[in-house]
């Protein structure tokens, strides 16, 4: 048995959203990790050059940054500049009663646009287009962020 | 018709706060893009070299670092790195059943001090003040999870 | 007097595991801001130069990268690129109704491995260490996120 609260599916939805936006970002890590093993470079920390069963042959090359893998940590950075606050304004716009159609196209539209942005992303496509992706999920927390600011203040 | 809970005021001062800190953070990448517009420059991946109607006239040297697209990088991430905690801690706080006076010295101080820091960082004045203007809500963050943290054990 | 929901031992495991995860990556830029007097240096910003009471005697060289501190600045990030998920997604994982052993099973171990990751990596342990004491808390906050996104689905 469920909390009687996920029965609600404008909650509900929220709480799907934020489930996929979470996996989505801790796929970024495991992403890197795959590309530094197959590039077997792309390492930050001096450490990273010992001779280990993860790393049986070091080169001080593999400190020097690897664009494969750093373009996975800009995703991951852009990730971290909007997830995180999408996860708690997308909270508590509930408290300002959204109807459900509201909450689907925002949530909806916020994952949707952000999974596109980053499949633009990882394939190098224009700065334009990757800008158009980005813009709505961004607009789209602006929006919940005023909204709930109001409800707040009873308006 | 709102959440009842958004009838108590210390709660609807913590919804206030939280939301206030969300659109700060979500200005800086707008700060960012309009900088980067304004300088021509301050871009991060190599497509970013193309021809494209927001870049009709791309350069190599648009790949440099711009120092007026990284200050606002850097306090960006200065932002990334307190405000998510605050968002998450000042809503367990709540559950420490603060008096009103002491949740709107608390929220209002964080929002109050960061706006400040902010404004001290875009104007580069000293390290000194910067750090000044940081330290409150630091020392805000802990407070509140201290005391989290002891409510939670039933202390 | 708390509230009542504090008294479900399931959810104060939770609120005391964030709030210890908080309070750890609060600890972080106190730890950096130390080894920057200690250090003299690894600054950022070029106003940082400038002759003030907290740096009398500046020195275009401290504005290097320096080792000691950008090792705990690599260990602040590792901590945005998790802790924040894992604030949100412990929260909505308790929608689940998880048993009690579950739930001190998975937020104890990932407190535990987050602060034994930070004592390798601030060490210098090697990179096979610090990978093994990382991946614990990744699969936790995997799991956590499928489980509540399968409840989401009313699954």
């Amino acid at each position: 048995m469920t909390w009687p609260v996920l029965q609600d599916p404008v909650f509900a939805t929220y709480v799907a959203g934020a489930s996929i936006m979470i996996l989505k970002a801790q796929f970024m890590p495991w992403l890197i990790v795959w590309r530094m093993m197959r590039a077997k470079g792309g390492f930050r920390s001096p450490e990273d050059l010992r001779r280990t069963p993860l790393n049986p042959d070091p080169n001080p090359r593999q400190l020097e940054p690897n664009e494969r893998v750093e373009r996975v940590r800009r995703i991951q950075q852009n990730d971290l500049e909007s997830i995180p606050y999408f996860l708690v304004i997308g909270l508590l716009f509930l408290l300002t009663r959204p109807s459900l159609i509201v909450a689907q196209w925002l949530f909806c539209g916020y994952v949707v646009t952000r999974l596109a942005h980053f499949a633009a992303y990882l394939t190098s496509q224009t700065h334009d287009l990757r800008a158009a992706l980005w813009t709505p999920g961004s607009l789209i927390l602006i929006y919940m962020a005023v909204r709930t600011l109001l409800t707040a203040f009873g308006l």
